[in-house]
């Protein structure tokens, strides 16, 4: 199912919790609870403004971000869980992992 | 009967929430809880900005989208359950789902 | 009694719950709760924006609106229960009511 | 004491709530709770606006006006207790009440 | 002590709160709890606008002044109990008082 | 340490409260809980407004002010407890204290 | 890994808190709750302002801030914790420190 987001709001898919074993590999960690970093699958065309123009957001599809542990509306699917987030409340956006690019 | 929500009032008739038997058979899931994608019937003329003007809503009818589980007035339109939601509740609208044209 | 709503108020009389006997007659439900459908019996001059203009209303003398179930402030008017509702609170507008036409 | 209400706030004299005998004569009615309405004895030069400029008020002195029944900060005046309204809080202005025309 | 008060804040300091005795004579009542009037001991530059410019205060040093029994801050002067005020919570200005002008 | 606050952030050293013996001597007095009045060590360049630019403060460096009790957050610097207090919260400028200048 | 942060968000690194031995050295201070001061790492392109365009931040990388306690999200960088503040709860910029260059 392709979904658009409204406005300011982006379509995030979580990324799973990593830990680094004493050897170096990162594998996921079920214990640390929800993730806090997501991939973007879409965004809104822009936050509506007080005069009915609307500004263009600041990530795009394919970036990876992080957010707050409560932040945005967890939606299915077809079968997945992602996140509809507020842009207002993604924290930053990766700009660089070496520790991903390792794993990968 | 007809009616026009005000502003940026959206009209929205719930869809049932489906799941798919192993055969890959799409079924109503009465399970699920309140259903939270719906159908635009209905939209108002816009959102009334800070000097009096509107902006025209980003939804038409015939839309499907997607909203919270809280969001909206529920109210009785010829014996059927309809939602009266603020455009700014709807997280996304559904532009592509491969199930349902399959289901179709 | 005849009283003029200030600003974006809107005078609204309650119009009874109605429920379909199997006959098909139009009948009053007392048990249903408060109606959230009424009609307008006066509407104000206008809302107050930021710059002390006024944007007028989107609803007239006449209109049949429904409203949330709490919304607005009840009164006497020669002894009737009338409810003075802010435009903000209207959740729509009745344009045809094909039920109704037929009871009249 | 002659006193000026500040910006857009209104001084208003409650107006005992009335009941009619069956004879038509309207009296009093103490059983009533606090009375709504009332006369507007003073107000105010106008609602400060963001630009600093003020919008002049939409009620003037001799108006009787309806209010909530928690609006507005009681005071006493020479013995007699007022109410001190913000304009916003009132709901309508009483533009013409027969029953009073005869019971005067 | 002289203090300037910031923006739009006032410093007031209380009015006795005054009865009448069945003689006409007007004397301090203790009991009344806190008086609500005051007198104007300086005024702020005034109220900061969203542009960054001031709106010049309606009250002025000298006015009797009424307002909310809970308003401002209480702070201690020389000795004296002052209140700082906001502008927006001082509710009307005396204009006249007949009955202080016989007991002076 | 010097440190720049942000802002419309101020600076504020508290100063010790005083009461002054039958003697009229001025004395530091312990038992009257935290002082709401301090001296300015640094203010902020300026309130950011709406439009992104600044507006001045009103108050600088070695003026005297009044606050409310529970104004801003307490911090340590070199040792000392001083204050960062937005100015908004501040409620008075001290402009000249008899007091103070005899017990000098 | 190196973040962006958005819009008005700052990334910092909490620094340890220090306490000075009665022979002048400076240890980090376990006791001290956490730690309220900290060296920025990155800063957002700026506030977002109502009409679209962003105001520069007043904060820079490796500026030293003081900020509240509970200001920020907490994040973990490559296994260490860094907070994501907005710059509306930075305190103020440590513009010297003689203590810390004394200790460097």
């Amino acid at each position: 199912m392709r979904i658009r987001p409204m406005y300011d709001r982006v379509v995030v898919r979580r990324l799973p919790v990593e830990t680094k074993t004493s050897g170096g590999i990162v594998i996921p960690d079920k214990s640390a609870g929800k993730s806090t970093r997501g991939e973007v699958l879409a965004v809104g065309p822009g936050k509506l403004l007080d005069d009915g123009t609307t500004a263009t957001l600041a990530v795009k599809t394919g970036d990876q971000v992080l957010f707050g542990e409560y932040a945005g509306t967890e939606i299915s699917l077809d079968g997945d869980k992602v996140l509809i987030i507020k842009e207002q409340d993604i924290l930053a956006v990766v700009e660089e992992d070496v520790e991903q690019e390792k794993a990968a």
